[in-house]
């Protein structure tokens, strides 16, 4: 059973977890050094509980609470009145209820990347067969919440099996990256790379085949590259695409084919989520589980 | 030369095309009474112009209007000091600069889809020895004004050469639609149906093969199905799918294949956006423009 405690002033130090969830400065120094993150409506939620992170605290209104209390064992819920949850939050709170999740230590970049799909975090569901994920994105410097989100969710339904973050990647576990991913980022195990420079080498020394996706015409179609056992597709940032050491670093260069006619419609790019969702889809050609 | 003209007061009743653009509900209703779109920042400014949209005034500061006055004709410009700029519109303007541009008429879906990619809204570029456009999506009931102009951005990037709009589909005019479309709303031509019911059966009557995109599992994977001639790929809303009326009467349902482990994971679908891109990037197999 949750322990269930009301509380009236949006000011009481219990609901620290959740003051200004729009703050963006505030929120990364708060949870950062809490080892929190926020999970907001039900069904991200029960996905955050199910794949295994632990509960810290509940913010919900009598409203919302019964849809909940399955699955949050003894969790303590803070429970306040309707209008009281915007005031704490700072907005309209999707769907009522906000969960306080205590963040787990990352995998490093071999255990990620050599251990079979899902022991690295206790992910179930992967095939275990195989030695290590065969099909990886490799995101560097996406800085937009939202675009990591959405590319988790890409990765999660389209059979990439791991994920690694640049250094100044942005945060999946940020709560508009969560909402985004509808909760892929916690099903698809991921790890910080530290050593940006040295990053693509390490990818090679563990037999990924380093694959950097560029508008390049010159560049190989996506859907025309061999792929081998082992790929990591490298994704630049939403602004300047990859860095040039990557792509100069890179074992081969990959592209989307573009309509003759954008470059004349004066559209010349996807968008990063459109262009990992295509990339995505590319690398389930040949992928060992099948489709 | 612009006509410039000075104004220091928010309130003046000149600068009424560019209030409250935050107020979703305000502006669907003055943009219609006035006949007008609002266009953001240099860049896109620049294209609605050169796609041949007529500039009913420009609203900017002395710092911006550099950038942009090449291209603004006899156009009227109000110059406002930085700070009312944000008191107008009701945020911080991306970029300073913002056009009033006048919609035009759109064309109506036969003339859409039987004359020369182009010629039914003026816009260069395409190919105009063709009969018509090859490869159209059909947006049924898309909602979010971000989703129309990201796929809009898609289309034109893989060579879809018109849009058909649902009765209650976004309007890609509206402002954050242009934005997150980078201006592709301008160069891909689009119409409104506005028969619902007899929608597919016009189409088909026009020649298109249609293709339902569903995430069901018994649909042909979309990089499987046969394309022919003319195509039109039919997407459906953020949250329910396509309506089941369009999907039984489509010609053929298509799926994007998912990852085995998709379902376990419990992310059993992609955003509308990244679907829309691995289909239209489907559908560029066998275009007659070629890749």
């Amino acid at each position: 059973m949750p322990e269930l405690i009301e509380v009236e002033d949006a000011a009481d130090p219990r609901l620290a977890d959740y003051v200004r969830l729009r703050d963006v400065e505030l929120r990364k120094s708060l949870e950062a050094e809490r080892g929190l993150f926020i999970a907001e409506g039900e069904k991200v939620i029960r996905r955050a509980v199910t794949t295994g992170y632990p509960v810290r605290s509940v913010l919900t209104t009598r409203r919302w609470l019964p849809g909940l209390a399955d699955v949050l064992g003894g969790a303590r819920v803070y429970l306040v009145p309707e209008d009281v949850m915007a005031g704490i939050a700072g907005f309209a709170v999707h769907r009522g209820a906000l969960a306080s999740m205590a963040r787990r230590e990352l995998p490093d970049l071999k255990t990620l990347l050599t251990e079979p799909p899902g022991t690295a975090r206790g992910t179930a569901g992967f095939d275990a067969a195989g030695a290590g994920p065969r099909r990886v994105l490799v995101l560097e410097d996406l800085v937009d919440h939202g675009n990591v989100g959405a590319i988790f969710r890409c990765a999660a339904a389209l059979g990439v099996e791991a994920v690694v973050l640049s250094p100044r990647c942005a945060d999946p576990l940020y709560r508009r990256s969560v909402k985004v991913s509808m909760g892929a980022v916690f099903a698809v195990p991921y790890a910080r790379m530290y050593d940006w420079h040295h990053g693509l080498a390490e990818l090679r020394d563990l037999g990924f085949r380093t694959l950097a996706l560029t508008p390049a015409p010159a560049a190989t179609p996506i859907d025309e590259v061999a792929l081998g056992p082992r790929v990591a597709l490298l994704l630049g940032s939403e602004g300047d695409g990859l860095s040039s050491r990557w792509l100069r670093e890179a074992d081969e260069a990959v592209r989307i084919p573009m309509s003759p006619q954008a470059m004349s419609l004066g559209v010349d790019s996807l968008n990063v989520v459109a262009a990992a969702a295509i990339a995505c889809h590319g690398l389930m050609r040949g992928a060992p589980a099948g489709r």
